[in-house]
């Protein structure tokens, strides 16, 4: 299963066989009070020094998300979409529960993006695959509803099935369907690193497709949280999830060596090439 | 499945439900030149440092391994059994090829020890699984023969069943046989650590017994050890391997933390309590 996303210049392949595609999480304003007054005061600084840092860490797509309380976000996402399109040339990630402003970031993106997201709820289904269809892209699936996220695995597997039959009824092909079965705090739920287990491994072998995590909230409210982060990451690339948005600048190292264990780095390029630049900088 | 093990004053269980047993792997002279000169010259100096530093890093058992050329293994072992039993309290694993040495280190040890190792040769098997047996003590089964280490994971299953159904015959109990599928480093052989996973998969749910690993051999000759190992034995533990053979004072932290994320390490306290430990060395 390949999911193919591009940006003006450069293209990016979320495959079974292929390295591990790290989706840059740091320009989201959530629990970032500086980054959410910026965007208030519609300023993207920020966003800027965020994109080129990240793809300096080695990010192979950027998530963008402007999302905050009393930001309008169908005039910041199109401007922070094209600004990040300024300065790097990684495929983007437009993150918003707000259809009309992914439909307004549509219209100034350049290339073919990943649509961050849809969820099994019928308002998200009906607003945003038919957009997805339209525009050719590839799109995030959350195993939520209306009712939130399940505290169990198999409803949601099942919102996951939902999702992805929901998606190939408009036509848009199962390679472009990419599921997250949401990452929860450990320290809130005892069960909810093995509930998410469970679902992955699962939504992994009922549909094949490709399977993304936001990788950093395992640990949220915990202590040393990218050793967990990188832990957790490193269990769950093995499990199938093979395009995880996360810090990139802290975790990318775990990536690259359950990668080279994993048989996802040919001769283990790729690792020894990062351990070379990290030797470099310390 | 749990396997007792024990020293004088302490008891170690390895169990599916409980934290992960850390073996620690120092005390064993295979590639530690000045190790080998002591252990040669008959002195136990390095091996008591081992073993203190050892448990103070948070070691469980430890296994004591003196073999190397020109050593009398029959002679130093119980030697160095009694110096470790005088200096920690830690259950240990009496790690030697030759029966007669295991015999010898077994007559001054005090406790329920973990025999490292019988292999599916015949000769081992004939030698150490009766003196498993009579001293009533638990046993490593290394899942190669007198060819090697077999390549492909469904042998290796398969020597995994002949090791346990020869125990089983001579009448030791299945939860007492704790098995090894055997890491190889991943650098010499690109499916060294995924064979190895098929492995750990297969003699896990066929066999359901408890699983070791000697979890710092997959990173043999490349940089980033730590890290690499680090990560291999969080997958792992994932997987089922619950009393790694590994470097204590380097990886107990991914331990710990896959402990916590997997849901054996209630409330997170043993992590926790690790944390605030390291940060007051640092």
């Amino acid at each position: 299963m390949q999911t193919t996303v591009s940006s003006k210049s450069r293209e990016v392949v979320i495959s079974d066989t292929g390295p591990t595609i790290l989706i840059g999480e740091r320009i989201n304003p959530t629990g970032k009070k500086k980054l959410q007054e910026e965007l208030l005061a519609g300023r993207l600084d920020l966003v800027r020094q965020e994109a080129l840092q990240q793809v300096e860490a080695g990010a192979d797509i950027l998530d963008v998300n402007v999302g905050a309380t009393g930001v309008d976000e169908v005039a910041l996402l199109p401007e922070a979409v094209k600004l990040v399109m300024e300065v790097t040339d990684v495929p983007l990630c437009l993150d918003s529960s707000n259809p009309r402003a992914l439909e307004a970031a549509l219209k100034v993106y350049e290339g073919r993006p990943l649509i961050n997201s849809v969820t099994a709820d019928q308002a998200s289904l009906n607003d945003i695959l038919p957009l997805v269809k339209e525009r050719n892209c590839a799109v995030i699936g959350l195993t939520m509803d209306e009712k939130g996220i399940p505290r169990d695995a198999a409803r949601r597997v099942e919102l996951a099935h939902y999702i992805v039959d929901r998606a190939l009824q408009v036509g848009i092909e199962r390679q472009d369907i990419v599921i997250d079965c949401l990452n929860m705090p450990a320290a809130a739920n005892a069960e909810a690193s093995s509930t998410l287990i469970e679902a992955i491994i699962e939504v992994r072998s009922q549909l094949g497709v490709n399977m993304t995590l936001g990788a950093s909230n395992i640990s949220f409210g915990l202590p040393d949280r990218t050793l967990l982060n990188g832990v957790f990451l490193s269990i769950a690339i093995h499990l199938g999830v093979n395009c995880p948005v996360v810090d990139v600048a802290k975790v990318r190292q775990y990536a690259l060596a359950a990668d080279a264990l994993l048989g996802k780095d040919q001769h283990m390029r790729r690792f020894i090439q990062d351990y070379r630049r990290r030797q470099k900088q310390t």
